[in-house]
């Protein structure tokens, strides 16, 4: 009803977003993609083309369908998820919280106006808070 | 400093977990298994022995270990992972959140007394919980 009171209330993607992100680009080969998802620091490798922007998304979701499938892709860019569900740091944490939801996923990349990977937002770091909200 | 209090206001593990779970048995075959997940449904199988009971879970992490790694093995219980971190119904979401978080996981199986699965907690269901507080 009032969404200038909600919008101050909610948190930011800034504020808990995680800031540290590993990401990939789109002419590397699969296997070096599956190899930094399976050190197990993240489930979510953003791929950058060469000027550094968000061009797609890979996961271990994808890994497996390469390799369980016909095995016939080599690179990145063959296999990544291209239309990528992204949020903005000034964007409040609900929406994102949303985006995850109806979209049935796990993280969203997070990118500044040129689409540059400025941080990653997992559904972790939204239980994170919430988990913290109950406590206090 | 009131226990009492906060766990009258936390909603429970069973409010928000999801009651339809895919699942898998120990024996079964890893591309059964990679089959199940790639279905898109689930990105979590719970492992369940001849008896219904959890004994495992198995994720596409696991799967693109296997396969990416010498693919020497064959059956789900070879590669799933033993020590599973599950919650109960009555938990309160904000504990089941910690766990997630902790160790950097991204659902738990919620388990009865006897250790039957009864459905699955994931991080988007936190999500979706935690949306829904900004909005109102
Ligand atoms: C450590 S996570 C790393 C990737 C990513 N952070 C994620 O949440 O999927 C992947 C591993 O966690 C395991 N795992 C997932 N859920 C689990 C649970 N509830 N209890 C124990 N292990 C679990 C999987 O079997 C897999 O080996």
């Amino acid at each position: 009803a009032n969404p200038m009171r909600e919008t101050a209330r909610a948190p930011r993607v800034r504020e808990i977003m995680n800031k540290k992100v590993v990401s990939i680009t789109e002419d590397e080969e699969i296997r070096t993609a599956a190899k930094k998802l399976l050190k197990g620091e993240t489930n979510h490798l953003p791929v950058l083309d060469k000027n550094g922007v968000l061009v797609g998304i890979v996961t271990t979701y994808d890994i497996s369908k390469a390799v369980v499938g016909d095995g016939k892709h080599r690179l990145v860019r063959e296999i990544m998820t291209k239309r990528v569900f992204k949020a903005t740091p000034e964007e409040p944490v609900d929406i994102a919280a949303q985006k995850l939801e109806r979209n049935n996923i796990s993280a969203l990349p997070v990118v500044d106006t040129e689409n540059r990977v400025v941080g990653i937002l997992s559904a972790i770091d939204l239980g994170k808070l919430f988990g913290g909200r109950w406590q206090r």
